[in-house]
C-alpha cells in the first residue's frame, strides 16, 4: 500500500466513526429515552474523544509529507486538501482549550433556554461573555495572525471571508427593506384555517419527500422538535414536524430538509465514507435545502399540484383555487423569528446577526450592548420594536452554542439557490410545466448533475461558478424576489 | 490520580463506546434503512476496531501493575477483575485470526440462511468447517493447553466447564424426556382461536412491560422480526414482534426481553459505564427473563389476570375462562423449532446442541457426519423424525455467526431461575395473591435487591449461591415442571 492508500484507509474509517456520531445525534432527537441523557452526554464525549484524537494522529502528517501528490488525479488531490485542512484545524486548537469550549458551550444551552423563557438576557450576558472570550481563543488559534470572525467562518464556509460577505449582503440590505416596506402596505391574502389531520400530513410529507427524489431505501422521515437532516452517503435520515393548525409547516420543513438530503444522496457514490462524500460546505448545502423548499416548492406552478394534493387528502379546506392558495404559501407578514420568516424578510434576519456577531468577535461590540444594538437595528429593517427578549436576541441557540460564523451560510445559500435557479430556469425552458404536473426530474437532476455529485471535489464558491457559469451574486435572488413578491402584491 | 482512576476512566469511555456500539446494532434491527447495510457494515467494523485497540491498549498492562490492590474494596477488585480477563482474553487472540473470524462469518451467516431456505445442509457444511477450524484455533490460543470447549464458554459464562454443565444437563435429560413422554399420551388443551389487532397488541405488550417493572423513562419498545434487549445502564431497549393470531408470541417475548432489560436497569447505579454496570453473564441474565416469563409469567395466578387483560384489550376471544387460559398458555405440543419450543421441552433442543457443539470442538464429531447426528438424537428425545434440515440442523443461526458455548447458557438460565423461583416463593408466601392483581413488585423487587443490584460484583455462580442459599443444582427446575405439567396435563 502506498502512503496515500493508508492515509484514505484511516480516513475511511474516521468517516464511519463521523457517521455513527451524526447517527447519534439523530436519535437523541428523535428515539432516546429521556431518562438516558446523563448516559448520552457521555457517549458522546468518548465519540468526540476517538474523533479528536484521529483527527490530530500525528500519522496523518506523516503519510501526507510522504505522498507524491503529483502522481494523484483531482480526485485525490481534493480528499488531500480536505485531509490536510481537517488535521491542521484540529491540530491548531489547544485540546485544553477545546475540552473547555465543549464543557461550557455545553452548559451555556440550558442557562441560554432558561433566560430565553424568563426573557431577561441578563441571566444570559455572563454566560455569553464567557463563550465569545473562549471563541476569540479559538479564532486567534485558528488565524494564526489573520481575521479572527473569517477563521470561523472556514469552519462552514471554507473560503469565505467577512469582507466579501459584507460586500453581498450590503447589496442586499437596501433593496429587501425597501422591498419589505413596500408589502407593508399591500392587502394580504387570508391566513389559512381550519384543522389538518397530522397522521395525513406525515402521509403526504413523505410523499412530497419522494417527489423531491429523496431516495426512502436509504434514508427515513420522522417527527422531531426541530426538523433536520442528518448523515451521510448510504443512510441519510430526515425530521420533520407536524402543527394541527398549520400544515405549511410540515410540507415545507419537510422540502427543505430533503433539500439537504438530496445533496447527501447525490454525491458520487465513489466518494462515500471520503472527505469528499459529504456536502461541501454550510452554505452550498442550503443552496440545495432552499432551492427545493422556495424557488421550486413555493413556485406557482409547484403549488398548483400541491393545492390538488392537499385536496385530496384533506378535502374542501376553505381555499378557493389554486391562485389563492399560492399567495396563502407565500403570505409576507410581521414577525419576530427568523425561524419563521417568509422568504422575502429572512435574510434581513440573517444580515442583523452577521453584523453583530462580526462585531462581538472583532471586539467592536460588548455583550453589555448587544441587547441594544439587536433592538435598534430591528426597528431599522423592519419597521417595529422588538417587544420582549425571546422575540429578540435570545430567540436562537447558535450563539450559546458557540455556533459563530455560521448565520451568514443562510444567506448565501439563498444567493447561490438565487444564481442555481437562474441557470437552472435557462436549461429547462419546461420547468412550469413539469412541477405544475408535480415532476421535479427535470430540477432535481439538473442540481444532481451539477451541484450534488462533486461533494466535496471543488471548492464551495467554485461549485456554483461551474454550475452557473458565472461568479456567485446576490443579483439573480434580487431579482427573483423583486418580480415574485410584486406580483404577489400587486406593487 | 491513581493508577486506578487512570484505568477506572480510560475504562469509563470504553464502555461508552460499547454502548454506542450495541444502539447500533439496535438500529440496525428496528431503524435502519434497507439500503444503508453495506455503509453500516463499515461503521461498525470501525467501531469494533476503536474497541479492540482499547481492549489490547498495553497502558492498562501498565495501570494494572501499578495498581496496590491491598487498597481497593470489593467492587474495585471485582472491576479489576473484569478488565484483566478482557484484557487478557483481547490480547490472547491474534489480531490476524480476529479479523478472519469476523469476515468469515460475516459471510457465514448469509449462506446458513441460503441453505436453510433451501433445505441442503450440504450448501452450508463446507463454510461451517471452516468457521469451526477458526474457532477452534482461537479455542486453542484462548485456553493455553486447557480445554478449548471451556475457554469459549468463558466468553458467555465466566467459570463455567463442559464437565460440570454435563453432570447438571445430564440429570436433566432423562427426567425432561420422561416428562416429554407422558405429556405425549395426554390430553391437550385446544390451540387459541381468532385473530388479534396488532396495534392492540403493542399496547397491552406496554402495559405489560410496565407491570414488570421496566422503567420506560430509559427505554423503549419497539417491533422486531427478532424479539430482543439491547444496553445498559440508563439506555435499556427492548424490541418485540406481532402476529395477528399469536398475540401470546408478542406478550411473552415482551416479558421475556423485560426480564433481561430489568436485570440492567436494576444494577446498582454506581456501576454505570464500568464493568460492573452490566449483567454477569448468558446463564444469569437468562435466568431473569425465563423466571419473569415463565416461573411468573406463565404461572396460573398471573394468567388469570393476564386473561382479564385480554378480554378488556380483544373482547371475548372463544376462551371461557382462567383455568382453559392457563392451560393454553402452557400448552405443550410437538414441534421442531427450539425458540418455538414450550417451557417443559425447550431444555432438550438446548442439551442436543450443547452434546453435538461439544463434540464438534472436541474434534469427537465431523461436519459431514453433523446432520445424522442431530437427526438421531432429535429422534431420540423428542420421539419422532425431523423432516427436513431447516427444522432441524440449519435451523439456528448461532454457529454459522461462531457461536459456540452459548447455547448451554439457555437451560443453565432455566436451572438458575428455577433455583431463583424456589428462594423466592420461600421468601414470598403472598406471590400468587399478588400476581392475580397483576402485581410483580414483590417478585421483581426480590429479583432486584438479590440478584439485578450486583451488576458484576460476584462471579456468576456466585450470584445465584448468594441469592438462594445453595449452590445451584437442577433439581429445583425439574421438581417446578414436573408439579407444574403434571397438574396441567393430569398425568
Amino acid at each position: 500500500m502506498s502512503a496515500f492508500d493508508d492515509l484514505m484507509a484511516f480516513q475511511r474509517e474516521t468517516e464511519a466513526l463521523g457517521q455513527i456520531a451524526g447517527r447519534l445525534g439523530w436519535d437523541q432527537e428523535t428515539m432516546m429515552p429521556r431518562g438516558a441523557a446523563p448516559q448520552r452526554g457521555e457517549e458522546m464525549a468518548a465519540m468526540e474523544g476517538v474523533l479528536h484524537a484521529r483527527r490530530v494522529d500525528s500519522r496523518i502528517g506523516d503519510w501526507l509529507e510522504m505522498i507524491d501528490e503529483g502522481h494523484l488525479d483531482a480526485a485525490g488531490s481534493a480528499q488531500l486538501r480536505h485531509i490536510r485542512r481537517s488535521h491542521a484545524r484540529a491540530s491548531k486548537v489547544p485540546t485544553a482549550l477545546a475540552a473547555r469550549i465543549a464543557r461550557v458551550t455545553s452548559e451555556a444551552q440550558g442557562i441560554w433556554a432558561e433566560a430565553r423563557a424568563a426573557d431577561d438576557f441578563k441571566a444570559f450576558a455572563p454566560t455569553l461573555s464567557e463563550v465569545i472570550t473562549l471563541k476569540r481563543e479559538e479564532g486567534m488559534a485558528l488565524a494564526a495572525g489573520g481575521d479572527i470572525y473569517d477563521a470561523m467562518l472556514d469552519d462552514y464556509e471554507p473560503g469565505a471571508t467577512g469582507v466579501e460577505l459584507e460586500a453581498m449582503f450590503g447589496a442586499l440590505r437596501p433593496e429587501l427593506t425597501r422591498l419589505r416596506e413596500a408589502f407593508r402596505g399591500a392587502e394580504a391574502p387570508p391566513m389559512l384555517e381550519g384543522k389538518f389531520d397530522e397522521s395525513a400530513q406525515m402521509k403526504l410529507t413523505r410523499q412530497l419527500a419522494k417527489t423531491f427524489g429523496y431516495d426512502m431505501s436509504k434514508g427515513r422521515v420522522d417527527k422531531a422538535v426541530h426538523p433536520f437532516s442528518s448523515g451521510s452517503g448510504l443512510d441519510v435520515r430526515i425530521t420533520t414536524r407536524t402543527n394541527e393548525v398549520d400544515p405549511f409547516n410540515c410540507f415545507y420543513s419537510t422540502i427543505h430538509e430533503v433539500g439537504h438530503a438530496c445533496y447527501e444522496q447525490g454525491i458520487n457514490p465513489a466518494y462515500l465514507l471520503t472527505p469528499l462524500g459529504n456536502g461541501v460546505s454550510m452554505g452550498v448545502h442550503e443552496s440545495q435545502s432552499r432551492i427545493y423548499e422556495n424557488q421550486l416548492g413555493r413556485s406557482r406552478a409547484f403549488t398548483g399540484w400541491l393545492y390538488g394534493q392537499m385536496r385530496d387528502a384533506f378535502g374542501d379546506f376553505g381555499v378557493a383555487d389554486e391562485d389563492m392558495f399560492y399567495r396563502i404559501v407565500n403570505r409576507v407578514s410581521d414577525g419576530f423569528i427568523r425561524t419563521e420568516a417568509d422568504e422575502l424578510q429572512y435574510n434581513l434576519h440573517v444580515l442583523l446577526r452577521f453584523d453583530l456577531e462580526r462585531a462581538l468577535m472583532g471586539g467592536d461590540l460588548q455583550v453589555d450592548d448587544l441587547e441594544t444594538a439587536w433592538n435598534d437595528r430591528f426597528k431599522a429593517d423592519f419597521g417595529f420594536e422588538v417587544d420582549k427578549p425571546s422575540n429578540g436576541v435570545l430567540q436562537d441557540v447558535h450563539w450559546s452554542v458557540g455556533l459563530f460564523g455560521y448565520f451568514p451560510t443562510y444567506s448565501l445559500g439563498n444567493v447561490y439557490a438565487g444564481c442555481l435557479h437562474d441557470a437552472l430556469r435557462g436549461d429547462l425552458p419546461d420547468l412550469d410545466m413539469q412541477l405544475a404536473q408535480g415532476e421535479t426530474e427535470a430540477a432535481t437532476g439538473w442540481l444532481r448533475a451539477n451541484v450534488q455529485t462533486h461533494g466535496g471535489l471543488y471548492a464551495p464558491k467554485e461549485v456554483i461558478t461551474r454550475a452557473t457559469g458565472s461568479t456567485p451574486s446576490e443579483a439573480p435572488l434580487l431579482a427573483y424576489l423583486t418580480s415574485k413578491f410584486s406580483a404577489l402584491y400587486k406593487l
